[in-house]
């Protein structure tokens, strides 16, 4: 599959249309973005343009629609969830590609899937979209540069670094952590460590 | 039960040759911090005093004795007790009272193993224990201030933020976060907001 055949302008009226403008500028950001650090980490790049094209398909403009999206794809919705629904985007995200697309990469998919909370043991592909989400050139939070210096030295420890900021700023804004972020960051601690 | 039956000279004497004057010194200001709060908000006082004074004696001075003491009684070691011994001594303390002074009370045991961590749905006696050890007054840490000004007004609003200062100093000192810790500020994230 050719990254081609899914990033044309049909699709990209779509996405305009469900996301808006300025979350579909970001996404373009991140396929640019994943397609450097997949080069550079070797990984399948077709399927970091694809994945970073479609990772925020599933973050409605109008924010009402989750719910009924997710009931339409026939998501099973977690408890955690309902508490932050932050963390069912990307899971919605998957199964409208896989749906509507007949996206059935399953690294592909996972990586659309933990974009948001990062995961144990997650793949290369899964770490370029995270990192990618995380530093495109459109970001300008506090900590952001923190990452981009390590994205290219170790890819591990910019992962680790960003899901503590990522933690860390939920704890801030009195902000639910969904219980994958926490074993990634425990477990990337210890990769880091190592 | 009375506390005075367990807080004598020769406890005194064993305790400070285990776990040094030092910290000795911080259980009896736990002791008399958790008798205020259990006071203050209705819980059985004499289960307080008797879980504040026990709750470190699984904190060896001499560290490497943890594992040896974890083996004598018969203690299960979970995975993430390896990763981080900090998370251990709670869960050794309330075994060596059960087995050498027969205290049986499950909500002092509990108040015990969880006084490092927390937990979900806590006692009103286990949150006394976590909340006097971590301000009792010889605590001078960033950020205790801000949880002693809490603790007569709102206790699950002082063990929330507690919980969050904890985790942040555990990511800022690259350490390993307990399950029940990171299970616990999203629990008591929901009841505060309430």
């Amino acid at each position: 599959m050719k990254a081609r055949d899914y990033i044309n302008s049909d699709n990209n009226k779509l996405l305009i249309e469900n996301i808006g403008e300025k979350r579909f500028n970001h996404t373009i950001r991140v396929v640019e973005t994943a397609e450097k650090l997949a080069k550079f980490y070797e990984t399948n790049i077709e399927s970091a343009k694809i994945a970073a094209y479609f990772h925020d398909c599933g973050k409605f403009l109008d924010k009402s629609l989750i719910w009924s999206k997710a009931e339409k794809y026939g998501l099973d919705i977690e408890d955690e969830m309902r508490q932050s629904p932050q963390i069912i985007h990307g899971f919605l995200a998957a199964k409208i590609i896989e749906n509507d697309y007949g996206i059935e990469d399953i690294d592909i998919l996972n990586s659309i899937r933990y974009h948001t909370t990062g995961r144990t043991n997650m793949s290369t592909l899964e770490k370029v979209i995270y990192i990618s989400d995380y530093i495109e050139p459109g970001r300008s939070f506090e900590g952001v540069e923190i990452v981009r210096d390590m994205i290219y030295k170790n890819l591990d420890m910019a992962l680790y670094t960003a899901l503590n900021q990522t933690i860390n700023n939920l704890i801030v804004n009195d902000i639910y952590i969904a219980k994958n972020s926490f074993l990634a960051r425990n477990y990337y601690l210890l990769e880091y460590k190592r």
